[in-house]
């Protein structure tokens, strides 16, 4: 593209995404369209020739913007937000224009050492000592499917390079009911299958019960079986449950165990002192998954894996043939030895960006607003007659459920399932749903960069004169959200 | 970020890259930084106070972009090169603002839709049946992983799920010495080992052959394995070479293997009808991975994994918990049901703003123009008194070593090693190297967007320039590439 258009676009797009984003709250958070509807409005085929931008432009103005869910919009309260901030916005743009591959140390020195840079100062934020080295993959599934690789190597060491798993014992994972699923996918990756996989018992609130994950490992060494990872989860999916980190940790330690931790979510609230109770004890974890593309403004993807031992890691995953070969390979980490991939994006540049222009501070005050909103949700819900909370918010996600007396036991899980549909039909918000002790639950996520406290009263309002209208009575609409 | 000072900022940076890119080929190709400058010259921790852009931007220009290597430079001829072409830098641009998470169709409808669409306009140019569905993934080396999990899953069946590979019969997977890594690394992390790997040989031009495929899988058979898949490459890493893949296919076909056809770099090829018959019978395979972020002008990152078995891939990968059940989960397709990850970046718009802006023609113009000048080197290395051509040149990779009678048997790797870091330490051009028939070997890749016949020439007697000074003599310079 001559240089003078790249110009006049880029300038027009620069624009264009500043109008996008001032104007986000007026849009529907959800598209109305229908499955295969953009699909079918596009051509079959790729041009033959090629085409002028403006005429590709109008096209991705027209059908596709508004068929997307709008993730940076304020009003997206579903699953667990990725925002992107305006420096890592822009520092997106700087690395496509580079377009370094950080696989080597070499075809990319600064790259690969800021990303050392980077992941350092963040560990630093989070509290967490200098024996841990991180690295950045492209989410927390596959952050946590190369720490299960790392725990999976330290048990059974080197000849599993060679031999892989056929002759080896049989292996053990321990996580609760509420654990990511990327864990269950890991353990079909890695070979180990779901059977390796036991869960051990929560309490009342959803976390993992230390006495029953002890007991869990004794059975399994009785029976002759390997004890080989822990998944502990700070923050989990559902409702941010908090596992009880530093008695899982000492457990860990004392079995020769590996802790993996994911607090791939949550672990941005070590960036606050006053929260750092809940993480007391992770730094004795093995490996920890944190995403910055989660609750810390970076858009996606960016999840750190940190690990106390990168030599472990290493030996899961290094292997250097001849074509990736350098003078250097003995004085500098080449970041394609600690995982699976060996093309890898400049992911550091965005997080660089961001912490830089937040600041400590600015990403502290921002996750203190998320917080204190997610309480006065959390207030409301219990103050409503016709709501109920059904798990504690000591993270910014609330569960929710309608109830009304007028309904049957049975028919609650269908009444919120057409809650929560009529609510995302409104365009107005989106929150999305999980299952609690057996129950469909609805789930309010406050973490976008973009919220503010009358985007949650807006939302509140749209959830609650829906509710009214499903149930064919106006409500009191309690206070607002200051 | 106010969207004032974003659009600033914007606009600043949007002339920048303009300026970075037009001004590349006037920059070192790799930078002359040592181990450890750019983390020295950088602070070990986070600021508290947010600081403004201008200061960020600053360390950026300063510190950042000297100590790279310039992926986008037009005398790149490392590795195989990814280019990231205009309208691709502004479609991750968009990308990065809307921040879509494509992991469920109801999480970005349009984008999850233009990705099948898009992937369906590239099997459409590079001759492959309707029959193939195709998924975006980080790099090669996913895509592969990808592949190989799904081989195992149709050699294994449902059981491999929740038994993993305890109970298992040996699984056997075929590929020559010129594969690539990526597929080692797939066996270790899929916990099948190295050791399931055979190594077929192959003939004088670096080609798997055939008859010791088809003598490999009889002897594994007689040997109580289980044949489960082949890897066969269409453009190898070391020096593109082309495995026979008619004859391949027709063996995987009688013998029930899995043929996965690694594609990565070469299968931009299939773009021109003139090159299609190496390409022939590549459509009996049952996967095949190319990146549009080789050599189809798309930064980093896109691989694409095509299978003609999606219900296989589902089958390894697929995984469904309450959080992530949409309304629609049964009438769309959900692209985190096909793989490992569940962020998943809203890639295919660079492919699509690509394949538009310069249509089938003009990604076939480059590319012959590539193969031309490709040719072109091979002509002058083989006219060379003091250099020679150690594979055939079928695809833009030329691999070369220097040989000069004073020089013994044994000390021409060491030379050849001198003297490419003495070519990269010119910063005038960028080669890697290779080891072929045991011997260290230079490769001269030519795939970049940016690249005239002119940076060839350059870079050309740069080499020629630097031979004669390690050989302490003048040599003459041979012919201009026209």
């Amino acid at each position: 593209m001559p240089s003078a258009d790249l110009r006049r676009h880029g300038h027009e797009l620069i624009d264009w995404i500043a109008d996008y984003l001032d104007g986000l709250a007026e849009r529907p958070v959800l598209s109305p369209v229908r499955p295969g509807q953009v699909h079918q409005a596009l051509p079959v085929e790729a041009p033959r020739l090629g085409e002028p931008l403006e005429t590709i432009r109008e096209d991705f103005e027209r059908l596709i913007v508004p068929a997307l869910a709008h993730w940076n919009h304020p009003r997206f309260f579903a699953y667990f937000n990725s925002s992107s901030s305006g420096p890592a916005i822009l520092a997106e743009l700087l690395a496509a224009a580079l377009n370094v591959n950080t696989m080597l140390w070499k075809t990319g020195p600064a790259a690969t050492e800021l990303e050392q840079v980077v992941l350092g100062w963040l560990r630093a934020l989070l509290g967490l000592p200098d024996g841990f080295r991180g690295w950045l993959y492209e989410g927390g599934s596959s952050s946590t499917l190369h720490a299960l690789a790392a725990a999976r190597q330290r048990a059974l060491g080197l000849g599993l390079r060679e031999g892989g798993l056929y002759q080896a014992p049989r292996l053990r994972v321990y996580a609760s009911p509420q654990t990511h699923t990327s864990v269950d996918k890991a353990l079909m990756t890695l070979g180990l299958g779901l059977g390796a996989l036991r869960r051990v018992a929560v309490d009342s609130d959803h976390r993992m019960r230390v006495d029953a994950l002890r007991e869990a490992v004794a059975q399994d060494r009785r029976a002759g079986l390997w004890p080989c990872c822990v998944v502990a989860t700070l923050g989990s999916t559902s409702c941010t449950a908090i596992d009880p980190i530093a008695p899982t940790a000492r457990l860990c330690e004392a079995e020769g165990v590996w802790l993996h931790v994911d607090a791939a979510h949550g672990g941005a609230l070590a960036l606050l002192p006053e929260r750092r109770e809940d993480f007391a004890g992770w730094e004795g974890a093995d490996s920890i998954v944190v995403n910055p593309h989660k609750w810390l403004m970076v858009p996606l993807d960016a999840s750190v894996l940190y690990t106390r031992h990168p030599d472990v890691l290493r030996q899961a995953f290094s292997l250097v043939p001849a074509y990736l070969e350098t003078r250097e390979q003995h004085q500098v980490e080449d970041a394609m030895d600690y995982g699976i991939t060996l093309g890898r994006r400049f992911r550091a540049l965005k997080l660089w960006f961001t912490l830089r222009y937040f600041g400590q501070e600015g990403l502290q005050v921002r996750l203190r607003e998320h917080l204190r909103l997610a309480q006065e949700v959390a207030r409301r819900v219990d103050a409503h007659p016709l709501m109920e909370r059904v798990a504690p918010v000591p993270m910014s996600t609330v569960c929710l459920r309608a109830r009304h007396p007028r309904i049957a036991g049975g028919e609650q899980d269908a009444f919120n399932r057409r809650w929560l549909e009529a609510i995302n039909a409104t365009g107005r918000l989106f929150l999305s749903p999980t299952e609690l002790d057996g129950r469909f639950v609805l789930r309010f996520v406050i973490s976008g960069l973009r919220t503010q406290a009358h985007h949650v009263d807006e939302a509140w309002q749209t959830m609650d004169l829906t509710l009214g209208e499903l149930l064919g009575c106006t409500l009191d609409r309690g206070p607002t959200v200051r």
